[in-house]
């Protein structure tokens, strides 16, 4: 395991870089993606960016001003690197080019399988963007507002805008630092947090009307059929932030909320209160992710099946831990 | 106009203090007077409460240990202060007790009304909780973790949880001190913004139902008549976010909640984006408040006259401001 000198060195000794970002990519691993590119630059370095999914319009201000050279993503001279990626699998469709090419791996997550020799993880770091500012502290690259800007957005996005518990005194200092190189909070957090379409208003109706309660008021779940993203004119991007909601509901320690794909699987998305921990129960389906915030999937599924299977599993999984 | 050391002169002068909060009591006038009263009571002073209004539950912890003793409220011997207080007229029922016997206040809002000449009004600000705290440290008061709780609630709840433009970097570095003296910051966070009662939840859908657009989509509507608390099975404390729902849709630059009282009266919030100021708008009406957040009143009003004055008042608005 690395820490920051350890790994600034390693990029110090690289002139090109590609660094890699996970599939169904969030703020903080494109923030961290972005920032970093930026810095490996301004230090006169060749650095590309790939990532295996498209990126959600409300991030592209994470891109200002970059310019991406696609050659990158076939040159072998190029030293491949990921941020935030918890697990090869996260990759998606560009695990295959680059598995047995990843030399660095930056990431926080506390259920982080290696696949890489070369890694920095830091399970105390509330977003991986809070590493890549050490990081570029560290490289003694000056920070614009534009890194300022990406590291904020890392920040903001995995800690809820500072309000879960991952986030640490660290985090605020480090998030002021930001503020103090010219991140633009205010709107960040307003495209981050108060920015709704109404299509996506129109979905959070529909899935709180789903909304039932089990193991005495400690469960709550939400339900998202295909129908539900026609019935409000919904894209897959506007259905994000239902999965926040059933655990707000007082006395909810597991909050699950369940998401019909196209491809015929269940997606689960669960939020847990303390003392449940929502990386534990996920880990039971293969999946994984943060105490407060984990996710699993149930390929070839129907929804009602999946319903039971959780409803179980966090029955069992409560009565494990002595809360039911 | 006072500065820090100043407040903390005239403190050190006084050994008997009454401190005043205003009514409808929110985490930023509470935990600032919890806040406060501690410190003043680890220094060996005697240090009392007041408000006119009740405490809601949710605030309980902040007045965790502290014992009040209300002979105090008549006692001429006391000093009288206000922290968090704009305006005498927001003492509520108690403004007229003390308006003639305030000597301090301590206060953050741009729309201060001098009721005092000895005050320190710090706009820039994000909450009163912030001059408490450099106040405290002022005096020499090691803050315990109490004292920590109470201040980060003040700086969460005023500045929802970080997320608004008024924090600063001073806010977060602030809000960083409190956490090492020991604020559970996540377990605030979590009650203040992510613990809602089933009738909380049923409420906001209730709210959204009614939710209109006008002036192009540059403004949002929500209107809660006197039924909607009881269709929902609602308290008056259930309502409180439901203010901040219209501001959220896309494009939004006014959002306007509309709630009928008991009274008869029509009570207006209002949240904008900038370019819009909430507080320019309210005081049209005898209102006030912050950029981002203002309200105001309309006493002896139908709900449909209220809307239609608002409607006209928005346009008129966004016009002067060119937006429209």
């Amino acid at each position: 395991m690395l820490n920051c000198a350890e790994t600034a060195a390693i990029l110090r000794g690289w002139d090109k870089i590609l660094v890699l970002s996970h599939a169904s990519p969030d703020g903080d691993t494109l923030g961290s993606a972005c920032a970093l590119i930026r810095g490996l630059r301004a230090l006169g370095k060749r650095a590309e960016f790939r990532c295996a999914d498209p990126i959600a319009p409300k991030f592209s201000y994470l891109f200002r001003g970059l310019v991406f050279d696609e050659s990158a993503w076939e040159d072998p001279s190029f030293h491949v690197m990921t941020v935030d990626v918890a697990d090869a699998a996260l990759l998606g469709d560009v695990r295959e080019n680059y598995e047995s090419r990843i030399e660095l791996a930056i990431d926080h997550h506390g259920v982080h399988r290696p696949f890489t020799e070369n890694r920095w993880v830091e399970a105390d770091s509330a977003a991986t963007a809070e590493l890549i500012w050490l990081l570029l502290k560290e490289l003694g690259v000056a920070p614009d507002r534009a890194m300022a800007d990406d590291i904020y957005t890392g920040i903001s996005t995995d800690t809820g805008c500072l309000r879960y518990r991952n986030a640490t005194s660290r985090t605020y200092r480090l998030a002021a630092e930001t503020l103090d190189a010219g991140a633009d909070a205010g709107e960040i957090n307003r495209l981050m947090w108060e920015c709704k379409s109404r299509a996506q208003i129109e979905a959070e109706k529909l899935a709180l009307d789903s909304m039932e309660f089990f193991c005495g008021g400690s469960c709550a779940m939400i339900r998202m059929p295909l129908s539900l993203r026609e019935k409000a004119g919904a894209q897959e991007s506007d259905l994000e932030g239902v999965a926040s909601l059933p655990r707000q509901v007082e006395g909810v320690l597991l909050g699950v909320t369940l998401k019909e794909k196209e491809d015929g699987s269940v997606k689960v998305s669960v939020r847990a209160n303390p003392p449940a921990d929502a990386a534990a129960l996920c880990q039971r389906f293969g999946g994984g992710g943060h105490t407060g915030a984990a996710g699993c999937s149930f390929p070839g599924c129907a929804m009602e099946e999946a319903a039971a299977r959780m409803k179980a599993a966090c029955e069992e999984y409560l009565k494990g831990i002595g809360s039911l």
